[in-house]
C-alpha cells in the first residue's frame, strides 16, 4: 500500500525539488518541426493534433523526469482538442508513470455524490467495460477538486485516499485576480469563506495523514496571495498544499514558500507556462524547448531552495 | 444571431414542456440486447462500450425529441469510460442537434481565466487544429459552471453568451444533501454564501437578457430545496434556472416549480435517472426503455403543468 502524501514526500526528498511540471499544452507552443512531422504523417487533423501534443509532453517529461517529482495536467487544454486530445492526456499519464513521475489531474471536478463517484472512477479508479473488465480511464495519482458542493460531493474522492493510495487537492484560495469575489467574503463568525473551506479541508483530511505528517487530502493555495497563504499554512498545519501561480502568473519564490510547513515540506510548487516556454527566457531556439525546460527546472529548484533558506534564516 | 434563453423559451413554448432529458448513461442501464450486439461486433472493449452508450442515448433521443426541448449530458459518465466515452459524448451532442434539441454540457467546469478560456473553447467554441482549421470539440449550446473562482474564471464563458448565442448555468444552490456545508454559511452582511453567489449571477447576467425577459447566464438551483429556490427566484428575477433533483433525487413537481418565474417560465427541470430507468416505474421490459422514457416524459410534463396550475391558483 502506498500513501500519496508520503510517496510524494519521498520523491521530493530524492530530487531535492518540491516542484510540479505543469503540462498544459497548446499547439501554438510546439515547434514547427513537430507540427510539420505530424501534419505530414497523418491525414486526420484531430488525430495529428493529439499526437503532436503527446510528443511535446513526452519530450518535456524526458528532459525533466530525474529532476521533478510530479506532473500536473490541466485538463482544459486536452478537452479543447476533443477525444484525440483526451487520448493525448491518457498517453501522457502512462508515459509519466513509466518515467516514475507522480501525476496530478488538474480537473477541478465537482458534483453531487453519485456523479462525483463517476469522476473519481474516471481519474483515480476504474470503470467496468462492456466485457466485464475494469479499465482505469485516466489513472492519475491525484486530482484537484472544487468543494462548493460540500462533503458528499468530495467523499467519493476521499474514499480513494485510503487503501488506494490516491490524493486530492481541494481549492481553497485560488491564484487568479478575482479569487476574492467569493472566497474573501466575511462570514458572521469572522472567518472568510476561504478560511471556512480550509477548516473543512483540514477536518476531512485528518484520517489520511501519513508518516510524513501530511495528509493525502491537500489544498490548492495560490502563490499570488502570500499573506493568505501564510495564514492558511497555520490553519491547515498537516495539509499538503499545491501552489500554482509561480512564474507566468507573477508570484516569486518568496511568495511560493509561504505555503511550506516549518519543516520545509508539505507543499508543491507548480510551473506550467514558464516551463513549457522556457526557451524564451533562456535564449534558446524553440526547437530546444525541452533542454530549456530542464534549465528552468534547475533554476526553479535553486530559486525555491534559496527562498526556503531565507525564510528559515529570518524566522530564527 | 440566436439568443440561448430566447431559443430555449421558444422550444419550451413549442413543446409545452419545460424539461431536460438528462443523459448520464452507465453500461448497467443498457439492455442486454444492445450490450451483446456491440460486444460481439467489436473486438476493443473500450470502443464497444462507447458505441453502446451512444446507441442507448440515440434511442432515448429518438423517443423524446418531439416532447423535450433539450438534453443535459453529465460529463462524468462519459469521462469514466475514457476517450471512447468522450467520443460517445461528442456523437450524442451531434445527434441531439440533428433532432433539433438544445444541448447542455453539465460539466461544472471552473478555473483561472486563461484555463477557463480553454474550457469555454472546448464546450462552446472551437480550437485551431494542426492544419489551421477550427474544430468545435464538443459543440454544446450551454455549459454548467462553478464560480468559486470569481468573475475572471467565469468571464470566458460569459463571452460566448453574446453574439455566439450560447448559455451558461452557474451553480448557486446545488441539489445534494451537503450543499449547505459551504453554501449555507452566513455572511457578516446577513446573506448566505449561496445568496451572495445569486447576487453575482444576477449582476453578471444583466447584459445577456433577451426578449423572453430571461438572461442566457442562468443558475443551477436544486429542486430539493424549495424554500431556498423560492427565495432565489425573487433574488434573480431574470435568471434562467436549471433545476436538478426532480425524480430520483426525491423532489416533487411542486418543489421544482418554485424556481419558475411568475410568468410560468424561466426554468428548466432536469430528469436523468427517472427517465433512463423509466421502464421500472412504467412496468415495461428493459428492452422498451425508450418507450418508457417517452411515457415518463409525458407524465412529467403533466406533473409540472399541474404543479404550475396549483401554484398559480394558490397565489391568486
Amino acid at each position: 500500500m502506498t500513501h500519496f502524501a508520503d510517496h510524494l514526500a519521498d520523491k521530493v526528498c530524492q530530487t531535492g525539488n518540491p516542484t510540479v511540471l505543469g503540462l498544459d499544452p497548446v499547439l501554438e507552443y510546439i515547434p514547427d518541426s513537430i507540427i510539420d512531422y505530424f501534419k505530414d504523417q497523418c491525414g486526420d487533423a484531430g488525430l495529428a493534433s493529439g499526437l503532436a501534443l503527446y510528443e511535446f509532453n513526452r519530450r518535456l517529461i524526458d528532459s525533466t523526469a530525474d529532476l521533478i517529482p510530479a506532473v500536473k495536467l490541466q485538463l482544459a487544454y486536452y478537452e479543447q482538442y476533443g477525444p484525440h486530445g483526451l487520448e493525448a492526456l491518457r498517453q501522457t499519464i502512462q508515459y509519466a508513470h513509466k518515467k516514475d513521475m507522480l501525476v496530478i489531474a488538474d480537473a477541478k471536478r465537482n458534483d453531487i455524490g453519485s456523479t462525483a463517484g463517476a469522476y473519481a472512477k474516471a481519474y483515480l479508479g476504474s470503470a467496468r467495460l462492456i466485457d466485464g473488465t475494469e479499465q482505469a480511464a485516466f489513472d492519475a495519482d491525484a486530482i484537484t477538486v472544487n468543494a462548493y458542493l460540500g462533503l458528499d460531493g468530495v467523499r467519493p474522492f476521499l474514499d480513494f485516499c485510503g487503501e488506494a493510495g490516491k490524493g486530492v487537492f481541494i481549492l481553497v484560495r485560488t491564484s487568479n485576480p478575482s479569487a476574492g469575489d467569493l472566497q474573501d467574503l466575511i462570514l458572521s463568525d469572522g472567518r472568510t469563506v476561504f478560511e471556512a473551506m480550509a477548516d473543512h479541508v483540514a477536518a476531512w483530511g485528518k484520517p489520511y495523514i501519513g508518516e510524513s505528517g501530511y495528509s493525502s487530502v491537500g489544498a490548492v493555495v495560490g502563490a499570488t496571495w502570500p499573506l493568505q497563504a501564510a495564514r492558511l499554512r497555520r490553519l491547515m498545519p498537516q495539509t499538503l498544499i499545491l501552489v500554482p501561480g509561480y512564474g507566468a502568473q507573477g508570484a516569486s519564490a518568496d511568495d511560493a514558500v509561504c505555503s511550506f510547513g516549518p519543516d520545509g515540506g508539505g507543499a508543491l510548487v507548480n510551473a506550467s507556462r514558464s516551463m513549457m516556454n522556457a526557451w524564451k527566457k533562456h535564449n534558446l531556439p524553440i526547437e530546444q524547448f525541452d533542454l530549456a525546460a530542464r534549465q528552468e527546472a534547475i533554476s526553479m529548484k535553486n530559486d525555491l531552495r534559496q527562498a526556503l533558506e531565507r525564510r528559515a534564516a529570518s524566522s530564527v
